[in-house]
C-alpha cells in the first residue's frame, strides 16, 4: 500500500506562494498511534505537513492519532503509508536519521539548528528533504541510518537524553522555521502607544525633582546633582512611553496633592505641565 | 504549603561546578498530572531540574506525572508547592512569562532562543531566572503576566500555534541549553579512522584511471582530462578515510581480477599499491 494516499497537503509556505518543498517527516515503525497525532501536531505548528508513515503498528488511520493531534487533523488526513523506509525516502533528494545515541558510522552529524538551517536552504534550490525517526524505544536500526546523507542529533544533557519521539520532531521543525523566520530575538511590543519624547521626558523628570525638594529629598545639596542622574537614569531605563509619562505625572500630583509645602518656592510651580 | 519542599536538586552545571542557577520552570495552574511529567522530562533533557508547581489541580505528587515522566522523577521529587505565583517567584531576580498570543500589554517580548541566551547569561551572573507556564487550556491570566519583566513567545506557524505545554517548555529549556553548548552544528564522526592522506588518495585515483584506461572507459583522448577531473571531484567530496580508500583500491581489484585486457600497457601497472 505504497503511497496509496497521495494527496499533498499545502504547507503555510505553499499557500504563501513560496513554492519551496517543506521537509518530509517519515516516522519509521512507529508503535504508538497516540505519538503520530503529537507528531503532527508538533509538525504543523512548525509549518510542516509532509508526513509518512512506514508500517505503523497499530495500523492506520487510528482514532489516538487524531485524539492526540490537537486539530492537527490536515497532517494525519495528508499522512502516507508506506512498506518501506527505502520507498517512503524515493522521491527525496536529502535526508537525515534522527539519532539519540551516536552509531558505529563515519557519518557527519548536524545538530537541530545546522538541520534547520541545511533543509531550509536546499528547500530553496528546489531539493525534497526529509527526516527519519525510528520506533518509540530503540530508534532506527543501522540500515535505515545507512540510507540517509547525515545523523541529526540534537545537543542535550548527557546524563539524560531520552526524548520523546513527538519531542525530537519539534525540535527539528522548529529550528526549520526558525531557519525561515525573520522575528526579532527581543522586541517591545506598544500597542499603537508613542514612546515619550525627550521632552516629556525632561517635563517629568523636572517635575518629580522640584516635588523632590520640597520634600527635602535631595539632600545634602553637594549630593543632589549624583542623586537626580541616579534617578533619571532608572526612569531612562524603563523606556517610558508617552502615556506612561502623563501617568507618572499624575501620580505625583496624586502624591502631592494637599500637602504641606515644608521647602520653599517648589509649590508655586507644582503643576501637571 | 509553599515551599514545603526545599530539596534543591543539583543540576548538571552544578555538579559540573559550574555553580550559576538554571533557570527554574513555573507551572502555574497546571490541570493535568501527566503534563507535569512530560515537562519534567522536558527539563531534565536540557539540564533544568527547578519545577515549581502553583495550586496543581489534581494535587500531587501524582502518580500520573511519574508515569509520563520516563525516568525524569529527580525533577518531580524536588519539584516544590506554592499557593501563589508571588511566592513561587520571590527569590527570582527575571522572570519570563510564556505565552502563546500577544497580550494588550507594553512588554518586551522575546523568542526562545533570546530568552535561552538571556537566562544563560543572567545565570552566569548569579541572577536567578525563571519562567512561568500557566495553565493547559487559556495560558497565564494577566495579572500573572504583569509580574514578568517580559514575554516569552515562540514564532510558529501563526495559523496552528497551539503548543502542548510540556513542548512550550521544551522549546525554551533546548534554547537555554544550546546558549552554553559548545557543540558544533555539523561536525564528521570518525571513531578513530584516520582521513586518507592526498598520497593515498592519489594512489587510488592512478589506479581507478589505469583500469579505465584498460576498459577504454576515458575515451576520446581530448575529453580524458576533464573525465579524469570529474570523477576525482566526486570522489575528493566523499571525504575519503584512510581505510576506505583501501577498500575503493580492493574493489577495483575484484572488478577487474580474470579481466581480460583490452587496452595497452594497463595490466602491467595493476597492483594493490
Amino acid at each position: 500500500m505504497a503511497g496509496t494516499d497521495s494527496r499533498r497537503r499545502k504547507s503555510t509556505a505553499e499557500e504563501k506562494g513560496d513554492v519551496a518543498p517543506t521537509p518530509a517527516i517519515i516516522m519509521v515503525d512507529p508503535q504508538m498511534a497516540e505519538n503520530i497525532g503529537t507528531t503532527a501536531r508538533a509538525m504543523l505548528n512548525c509549518g510542516l505537513t509532509d508526513l509518512r508513515l512506514v508500517r505503523p503498528r497499530q495500523g492506520w488511520p487510528h482514532e489516538k492519532a487524531v485524539a492526540s493531534a490537537s486539530g492537527a487533523d490536515s497532517v494525519l488526513e495528508g499522512a502516507r503509508m508506506f512498506d518501506t523506509t527505502a520507498e517512503a525516502i524515493a522521491d527525496l533528494h536529502y535526508v537525515l536519521a534522527a539519532t539519540a545515541r551516536g552509531r558505529d558510522m563515519n557519518k557527519t552529524i548536524l545538530t537541530p539548528r545546522a538541520a534547520g538551517e541545511k533543509t531550509r536552504t536546499l528547500g530553496c534550490s528546489g531539493e525534497a528533504c526529509g527526516v527519519l525517526f525510528g520506533r518509540e524505544r530503540s530508534g532506527l536500526v543501522n540500515d535505515d541510518v545507512a540510507l540517509a546523507d547525515a545523523v541529526l542529533m540534537a545537543p542535550l544533557n548527557p546524563a539524560y537524553r531520552s526524548l520523546n519521539i513527538a519531542q525530537a520532531v519539534l525540535l527539528f521543525a522548529y529550528e526549520w522555521f526558525q531557519a525561515g523566520s525573520d522575528s526579532k530575538g527581543e522586541h517591545l511590543v506598544r500597542h499603537g502607544a508613542k514612546p515619550a519624547t525627550k521632552d516629556e521626558l525632561l517635563g517629568f523628570f523636572t517635575h518629580l525633582e522640584e516635588e523632590l525638594d520640597v520634600g527635602g529629598f535631595l539632600q545634602p545639596p553637594e549630593k543632589r546633582p549624583a542623586m537626580v542622574r541616579n534617578i533619571r537614569n532608572m526612569f531612562q531605563r524603563a523606556g517610558l512611553m508617552d502615556h506612561e509619562v502623563r501617568t507618572l505625572r499624575g501620580i505625583i500630583s496624586a502624591l502631592t496633592i494637599g500637602k504641606k509645602v515644608k521647602g520653599k518656592g517648589g509649590a508655586a510651580k507644582r503643576g501637571r505641565g
